[in-house]
């Protein structure tokens, strides 16, 4: 199998879904129709993802998946990053795979010739710009510890992990290695907790990670009260504190507030014309704080990097991107 | 093989390309270096197009082709229509049949089941908004005379043809036996040129289809003026009024021209806030003239809802409409 040559030192290498987002607009009732979950994500199996499919508007195809969406916005910042995850031979899998390269991402794993297709993602973008998801995963969830490249893991000042990966057996075993094998080294490790209802399917896992494995942690309000299990957001911050070093916890257009290990900085939400579709905020607003963060920022101006990039994506169809978030950056990059 | 069943009468019915659009944002520097025609549509073999996607910057795919495109508008019109093309049983064929039939198109050519892939066709849009295509057509062009069926172009209207068709030698033949059948029972026959470079490949059966076969005939500018190889638009003005029933011409921002039996009726463009992409400007301006025409309005009214239509979508990426058009259209409708 020939492998790309292994880039230099990278900001981040990332772990997570390979998916193609199929972008529609519909209403509640076509969400509440199918039994979807209003404004979350449902993993779903072939029958159902094509079910749902056949009553669906016409749509857009956009390359998705949370943490390759993070990547595509590192990249944007001028960061160099990699990217592990699995696609079949197909043609999604072709689309995923350009939407990467072409942004210099380092992407190499090999495509799986036989097995499920490559995963999408169904996402029904309401008249509210909320978006609500249901994910067939296909050959994503094959994702397995070889897959994870130590070399890739060494180069990386952080290895970021998507939660999502949590719910299949042999992705969760490629986390444990990436996670050990970073910290082995002396390496960053970073974790999104991706969803409340991930969150809720494997909490304990969650918390024994956030303690003892993750230097910063991503989450939005819903997700850090379902880690522990409280209803208002200051006690969520209260355990979070006490937990791991740095979180970033994100609020919607109430902004977000990042937890350090001596101080807690709250971020304005950055002003947005017209939110048009939230797909994607929590992936750039991850974006936008690593390239902070591994390039030598402070924590507040990490922040703003973040609030930037979450704007930019919502104001606009698709999780990734459509400017150069360097050039949106200007004199806030170091 | 199991074919669904014919629907009713219908507005029209169409034969085109079934292709996905991959739209992509660059410069012509990107347009020049790969040898593409600025603003023009190019036929490229699958090595080619397989180059140009390695080069192209991350793209979204959204269903295309030009006569399709037309049928989207008219469903969006709320018409009723069908569309004859050629897709394979792949990803990208299953994204081209779901994004016509959830409009309500009846579209039920078999998938191909071996050959080439379903066709794509690489939009780069430049800042001007301008679009500069390269076209795989792919099993596309293995539309032949069998594809078409009697009973779809004898429950229409009006059977619709789309110029770049007639690059294929099986596709012209089906092309002849459309139109044939169609005015064999007095069924309206129109024609769109398509694009100035295929008028000039197929100038002269293109003159001969126009003076003998066709009722309507859609142009732009640059393409009426090849066909007749004159330089202003007046005198390609003189030719056409001598030579068919009826003309829509475009002019871009100057609007259009419609000429028909008795009259020549110059129609205005729809102003627009800001022009993103031009694709399929001239497809939805047909897609509302042929709505007008089928549903009782006089040229005038059609040639409004045309100008409608086609400023709808030049204001945003893609060359289907993003909103109703039967609710913009409003009080305009018969």
């Amino acid at each position: 199998m020939s492998r790309m040559p292994l880039p230099g030192p990278l900001h981040v290498t990332a772990l997570g879904n390979a998916l193609v987002d199929v972008i529609a607009r519909s209403d509640y009732d076509f969400v509440d129709s199918h039994e979807l979950e209003r404004g979350a994500t449902v993993m779903v199996d072939l029958e159902r993802v094509e079910a749902v499919y056949a009553d669906l508007p016409p749509a857009q195809e956009i390359s998705g998946g949370s943490a390759a969406n993070t990547v595509a916005g590192l990249a944007s910042f001028g960061a160099s990053s990699a990217f592990i995850a699995r696609v079949r031979d197909d043609q999604l899998g072709k689309v995923f795979t350009h939407d990467l390269r072409s942004l210099g991402v380092h992407f190499d794993v090999p495509a799986a010739t036989a097995g499920p297709a490559t995963g999408r993602c169904l996402v029904v973008v309401t008249p509210d710009a909320q978006r609500t998801q249901c994910t067939y995963l296909g050959v994503s969830s094959e994702l397995g510890p070889d897959d994870v490249d130590p070399e890739l893991i060494a180069a990386a000042q952080v290895t970021y992990l998507e939660g999502y990966l949590w719910d299949q057996p042999a992705a969760k075993e490629a986390i444990r290695k990436a996670a050990a094998t970073a910290r082995s080294i002396g390496r960053q490790v970073a974790l999104t907790l991706s969803d409340p209802f991930c969150v809720d399917r494997h909490r304990d896992e969650f918390k024994h990670l956030v303690e003892n494995d993750v230097d910063i942690v991503f989450a939005n309000d819903d997700e850090i009260c379902s880690l522990y299990e409280v209803s208002e957001f200051d006690e969520a911050l209260d355990h979070v504190r006490r937990h791991c070093e740095i979180a970033a916890l994100t609020r919607g257009p109430l902004g977000s507030v990042i937890v350090g290990p001596d101080e807690v900085i709250n971020v304005p939400a950055e002003p947005v014309a017209a939110v048009v579709d939230t797909t994607g905020a929590g992936d750039q607003y991850a974006a936008g704080f690593l390239y902070g963060l591994t390039s030598g920022s402070e924590l507040d101006v990490a922040g703003k990097l973040a609030s930037l990039a979450a704007a930019e994506v919502i104001s606009h169809l698709g999780a990734r991107p459509e400017v150069s978030l360097r050039e949106l950056a200007g004199d806030l990059l170091p």
